[in-house]
């Protein structure tokens, strides 16, 4: 029997919408929105989406129109009941009442505000222009649809046949992967791969996977959507994103050197616990480290986002030992370009050492690498990133200068006030 | 939408029937039927259902009740009057009609005759007796039966999500086999896997991956009802039960010695062409090739069941050689224990000096190999032979000894009456 209502139904849809919800975006996101929204309402940001990855012509590959359509469906989005519902009464990190009212009242209410798309040679400018705490809420989608469309660019091209070969490989790749994940003694690990997954439902299917395959292991996905749909738990605590406006908006040189400490003061003060996480690779791990006042050694853990993550750990490690801190108590969450291969590396080289937990990104939700002819379905390097906050240009450093961004003389003053030398080079890869 | 009658319809049945159409067989069977419904209308024949593989404790694995739940289910089936239009009215290898008047009218009204089935020990018993041309017809569909209520018993243990792991990994397997096939130069290859498949819907997958990936190499199936479906050629010729028969009811050891050419002779009475392929292995290749009539050299081709293939082939050769004919011109299937490396192997060394083609069989369509714990999906040998004809033992031999059957005294007699000495074994693998 044909249940001719859905396909007539199905064929209604003018587009076949990628982000179908405001929630369908990281769970850190709504934390810092709600942050922003309380203590920086007035700023204004742009945000900019960059391709790192120059060989793939995004402009060539995605319709303007169909890129347009789908920006725009996102834009008539509003959070609905259930959404709200959820987002109110669920607890998070063991708390209840996450999402304060005024917050939550703004955000029933909220639309994502306009965009501006200009195509240059084979790339797409896609910037986003508007209060901070608006803007912001553009990034998760934006990278979403991009990486979408050029997904369905190339699975245009194939047969339903191929089309059931390439996803039956990309489970029993992705299956291969968890069987050996099973094996790590204590893992602890998250979906972190919404920004440059395949698609929704390929994200959605490879947290069913990890669910039924890592049972207790699996820690929760970063997706609110899948969260809420799948009863998990939504799992994040802040980006880069904070302290590089904090810090675009610093008068001077001294509150400049301030600002990464002002962004997690402010921190401090909204979270406790398991949402007390410091990333501190914006403009060096290292001297971010020894210039932390004390307060920030008592904090949770820490995640390490770039460089050589065993160099960053054991930086980290060290450097609680010189503050007094135990680092068997401290958590050390990795979350930077990692695969099967790395997470069992490092899972080996600090068992027992930290608490370490990975927040398995790219090559969790996307990893068709290989799966494809021309390897056409391949992740590939795309951010949305701030890039001016107030008229300022923002500022990354991180703790690879492949991964850096901002002009080039706020580079160097940035370097000298923060006093980050030579950096080494590590290849990013999605 | 959930589409609600379907539902409540599919849990009406009181069983999933494995067997669910009389042509849901080999197109071979229904070949031998029309001709054993003419040249041997009276003859009682005992067909019984033997597990080689002694490690695969069936009658542990599988519920009696369940087994003959399926088998009288196969009982209940009689010819729709689609499938019989589709018998008379279609094209098979190039000729209409190929089933006569009479023959389809008897097919029409005919039910499966009764079974006999008891355990013995971790084993069943489960044997056929009656007229030949019908009981004939219970081969495959209890081959395949068995075949997948053992499956089902395995996979009746697994989660959801495992089983969706589990056939992503088996299409993954098969696409790559596919893939590696695509290269070969004039490939010619048939489905033959009804027998020993995993399941009905897992053939059905089987034969659309090779539609798709294989285009014009891909020339057909045995299975009538899914030639049927997706209107594919439906291929085969005879097998070994005519010549087992035959000799079997062979009044002395002079009558024994012609008996395998008589089976041919009333077969070239009825059919030309490409269904003209000697099947050369009952009671040894070399002796019989030695001692056939120069008429069988005229024949299209050979069928190559046991032994070594590549030596089975040059025996052809030479064969044809010796009578005058040109290799080139003959058709070599070969259609024993097939997987991809045999396929490439024997593809390459008989290239251009015959039409080779392949009937690949169970490794096309149960390759579970290594999917499932402890390998419990792994097809394993069960065959359904003809064991005696009127109350005579049949015999055969083969070129593999360990394919041997029949009572050792008559063994004995027929190696005497057919030349047969010393014989390479070769492990049966499936």
């Amino acid at each position: 029997m044909v249940d001719i209502a859905t396909r007539v139904h199905n064929h209604k849809w003018k587009i076949d919408p990628i982000v179908r919800s405001l929630i369908d975006t990281d769970f850190y996101k709504l934390l810092m929105c709600q942050s922003v929204f309380r203590n920086k309402p007035d700023t204004t940001v742009t945000f900019s989406l960059i391709n790192r990855s120059a060989d793939v012509p995004l402009a060539k590959m995605i319709d303007e129109g169909e890129l347009r359509e789908q920006l725009d469906h996102v834009r008539s989005l509003s959070l609905t009941r259930g959404e709200s519902t959820w987002l109110r009464g669920n607890t998070f990190y063991g708390k209840r009442q996450m999402f304060r009212s005024d917050f939550m009242e703004w955000f029933e209410g909220m639309r994502l505000p306009p965009y501006t798309l200009e195509r240059r040679g084979d790339q797409y400018e896609l910037t986003f222009e508007g209060k901070w705490h608006e803007v912001m809420l553009w990034e998760i989608p934006a990278l979403a649809i991009l990486m979408e469309l050029r997904g369905r660019a190339v699975l245009h091209q194939m047969g339903k046949f191929e089309l059931e070969v390439l996803y039956a490989r990309a489970m029993a790749k992705l299956w291969e992967k968890i069987e050996r994940l099973r094996d790590l003694p204590d893992l602890k690990i998250a979906d972190f791969g919404t920004r440059r997954r395949h698609s929704y439902l390929w994200q959605d299917w490879c947290v069913q996977a990890m669910t039924e395959g890592l049972g207790e292991a699996f820690i929760g996905t970063s997706n609110c959507l899948i969260a809420m749909k799948r009863d998990l738990e939504a799992v994040g605590t802040n980006a880069h994103e904070l302290p590089m406006v904090y810090s675009a908006l610093a008068p001077d040189d001294a509150a400049l050197a301030r600002a990464p400490y002002d962004v997690l003061a402010d921190w401090h003060e909204e979270h406790s616990g398991n949402l007390r996480i410091i990333l501190p690779d914006t403009y060096g791990t290292a001297g971010f480290l020894k210039n932390a006042p004390d307060w920030l050694a008592g904090w949770t853990g820490i995640r390490i986002d770039s460089g050589d993550p065993a160099t960053g750990a054991e930086t980290a490690i060290d450097w609680w030992k010189s503050r007094g801190e135990d680092p068997t108590e401290k958590l050390v969450i990795f979350s930077d370009g990692l695969d099967v291969e790395k997470i069992e590396e490092l899972s080996h080289q600090f068992h027992g050492r930290v608490k370490a937990s990975f927040g398995w990104g790219t090559l969790l939700t996307n990893d068709f690498r290989g799966l494809a002819p021309n390897d056409a379905l391949a992740p590939f390097s795309l951010v949305c990133k701030a890039i001016a906050a107030d008229g300022h240009p923002t500022v990354k450093l991180s703790d690879n200068p492949e991964k850096a961004m901002g002009p080039e003389s706020e580079i160097a003053r940035y370097k000298r006030v923060f006093g980050v030398g030579e950096q080494q080079r590590f290849e990013v890869v999605v």
